[in-house]
């Protein structure tokens, strides 16, 4: 299948929430710093003990450090006394793959990752991308880039790393939670589009239900999506699902146009909470709710943006959320130039739900829960060399390999990672459908197969329960 | 036994070569500082992009950091880029603490510590320390402090979790190279007091050997030396061992004064190199060797100023060097004082041996290597709750446990971790004699006592094979 679809937001940043527009009624930076940076109003925190430190680090350290490098140090010191992932420093090449991305494509591995206990930790792949199709999972920790350590090097400097020239493959080596060995996983780099709306329809008991997926809140997101919508509403719905799983979020002025179109003035459909516990609520100019219903599809993938459309769908427009709790991202970054074409992102604000829950490393609930299959949830087997996974063995590799197979509509009798006959009997059976020698024994060559029917399968969609379910509470009433 | 003496130098710093008096040809700091920090002389490294970050993140982040915590996390920021463990920023505290160290006593564990690949890792014990006494070795890395991870801290603030009032107990969660498991090792905390010189004489074959031990470089440590020294030629030695094993250095002009009894004029006992490559070597005034033969005991804990010891006396002087290879840290520090009883310290040049040698990460190889017996570096058992090592079992606590009761006298016939019927006979031998119940399985009371006994027969250096051979070599000619 080829890459057909995919989203702005590449292995950077969870810039998710990015008020780029400053189209809030809070200080604009620019005026800040033009009036001069040390004001009057300055207290005792001038920074002389920093130059001083500077200038003696400057002038006398056996490392013989560049001045570049001691101020790019300081900042990146500060902003991490904040104790907050989603502040960063990032230096010109950075901030110029940042404005690349935030308009058009780019060529990398298409994954959203974010800088978690200090590990460098995918939050979502992008639909579609490689880092979808190798199998990269929420949650998954990248160890390790062509065998080279990412210890010690900040997001940026990991994600340098993992991009590249389309075409060409990296090997990540991955810590999954729940998995105890290293993964190790090959994708082949792309050309990631931006492109960040995809409409569907789908019909059930003689009803139209559009889709609208939305897998990043871009610039051009929002105008994608009114087209599409104006066009499924022109060729007649019956009700719509609007479809933010594993969207990692964007600018916080495309998720407010979207939202826009759905919920009422009545109600704010978000709230803003400043440093010092301000808030501003913010609402649209909407009469009505869409005459057809609507509901939202969301998982642990969905991020920052996505969690506000959730949670204003759901709380100011009584829309249902179908699925899994979200991701957790309550704050709202904004970039800020600096010199030399280097950039600050910067936490400035909570966002809160129209009912002023703050969801930041909690999530949003969905209203029906709805697990996927077991099988969306296993992993690749990775066996060490000459392993094979064979009758009377006992591990959590087997337990995998019994998810798999049992997703694949093979019987293997348990999933508890022993290997018995009727496992050994699934594994011939699989090998027989798939022209392998039948030997009930799992060799990589089986593995990896195992592995490519698995991914085929959670993209064909055949199994989707939460959309399935989605649909049919669409219909309901 | 009693904790009879101590060093200096505890659980903070390796300061240990700091040029404190400035009593090199170099700039002194207060001079420059006082002329301005920001001189015309500059080029394009102003601190403007620092400045503009840092009224942003002060008067915008959610986090609300106060201007000291951005402050000091810009001078830290800025140390990190130098990538060397040595140069760190000391706050208030941890100023006041250093200096108090210089001078007096305090109350700790009495555990040199450096910050190793971002791990808290121990350098050397001090002797008779607390720490010593509990089994902490040189490279443990200290995880965890009372149950609370140091992820994330820096040195300073470790040290500050494992330091507290005398009388007190802490419990270090601890890695040890080699061994699995993480070991917990409850440490009593004491009043560590500065006193940095032992003496003693050994008799060999009717001949009478002077021995100072040197536990640390401290500010009357070349005093001390010297008045010891004094009374031992005067009583009439036929020799010399001078001692700086487990030693992590000091200041350096104390190493300087010790080493003007030692070295004659005519070879630098050290060579000061700058950032520019510029070499300047020194000289003593003295005009001959001691008229007796003098070795120098050195082992993996030697470090820095002991370091420049061994170096200045094997190249300069000529005198044999007994023991393992050294630590290996070739860089000079210098302290500055900062605002706010703040300092920095600096990693300001490298030091060579007499033959221009840079030992950095290398160390200095013994003339004459020795390796104490094998159970000097057995760890202490640490069983999980309800284990025993008992007869079939075969893992690396028993490996340890062989080990110690060989090293004890015992006979345990193998030492591979097999808990053979041997090995039982011997773990009841020694319940037998110290009146633990004889039953051949090893629970924690009796690896407790187990520990405690090796303890016991470490210290009272009875098998210090290293300290024989040195007494050997003395009198070989």
């Amino acid at each position: 299948m080829q890459i057909k679809k995919a989203t702005f937001v590449i292995a950077i940043i969870l810039a998710l929430v990015v008020g780029a527009g400053g189209s809030y009624a809070y200080t604009s930076y620019a005026g800040k710093e033009e009036s001069g940076s040390r004001s009057a109003s300055d207290d005792a925190g001038s920074l002389s003990e920093v130059e001083n430190a500077y200038e003696l680090i400057k002038d006398n350290a056996l490392a013989k450090p560049d001045a570049q490098q001691l101020q790019e140090g300081a900042i990146q010191g500060m902003l991490e006394t904040l104790d907050d992932p989603y502040s960063s420093f990032l230096d010109e090449e950075s901030s110029t793959q940042l404005n690349q991305q935030l308009e058009s494509s780019f060529e990398g591995i298409g994954a959203e990752v974010s800088m978690v206990d200090k590990q460098v930790t995918i939050v979502a792949p992008i639909k579609d991308s490689p880092a979808e199709e190798a199998g990269l999972r929420p949650n998954d920790q990248v160890l390790e880039v062509d065998g080279d350590s990412l210890q010690g090097l900040d997001l940026q400097e990991a994600v340098n790393k993992i991009r590249g020239e389309k075409g060409t493959t990296v090997t990540l080596s991955v810590k999954r939670p729940g998995v105890s060995e290293e993964l190790n996983i090959d994708v082949t780099r792309d050309e990631i589009p931006v492109e960040t709306v995809y409409a569907d329809t789908k019909e059930v008991d003689g009803k139209t239900a559009g889709v609208l997926e939305i897998t990043s809140f871009s610039e051009s997101t929002a105008k994608e999506f009114k087209t599409a919508l104006d066009k499924l509403e022109k060729d007649g719905i019956d009700g719509l699902i609007i479809d933010v799983r594993g969207n990692p979020g964007g600018i916080l002025t495309t998720v407010e146009d979207i939202l826009k179109n759905f919920v009422p003035r009545d109600k704010p459909y978000l709230q803003i909470e400043d440093k010092n516990g301000e808030k501003q609520e913010f609402f649209t100019k909407l009469d009505e709710k869409k005459e057809y219903p609507v509901n939202v599809l969301i998982d642990e993938g969905s991020a920052s943006a996505s969690e506000i459309l959730a949670g204003a769908m759901n709380q100011a427009g009584g829309y249902e959320l179908i699925g899994k709790t979200t991701f957790g991202k309550g704050t709202v970054q904004q970039t800020v130039p600096l010199q030399n074409d280097s950039m600050l992102k910067l936490t400035l604000y909570k966002w809160l739900t129209p009912n002023g829950d703050w969801i930041h490393e909690k999530g949003i609930k969905p209203t029906v829960e709805v697990d996927q299959p077991e099988y969306f949830y296993s992993s690749p087997i990775q066996l060490d060399e000459k392993e094979t996974l064979k009758f009377n063995d006992n591990n959590d590799k087997i337990k995998n390999l019994q998810i798999m197979l049992e997703g694949l509509g093979y019987e293997p009798s348990r999933k508890d990672g022993y290997l018995n006959e009727k496992t050994e009997t699934a594994v011939k059976q699989f090998q027989q459908d798939n022209d392998l020698k039948a030997t009930g024994e799992v060799d990589q060559e089986t593995a990896d197969l195992l592995q490519t029917k698995i991914i085929e399968q959670v993209r064909n969609g055949k199994h989707d329960n939460q959309m399935d379910k989605a649909l049919q509470e669409l219909f309901r009433s």
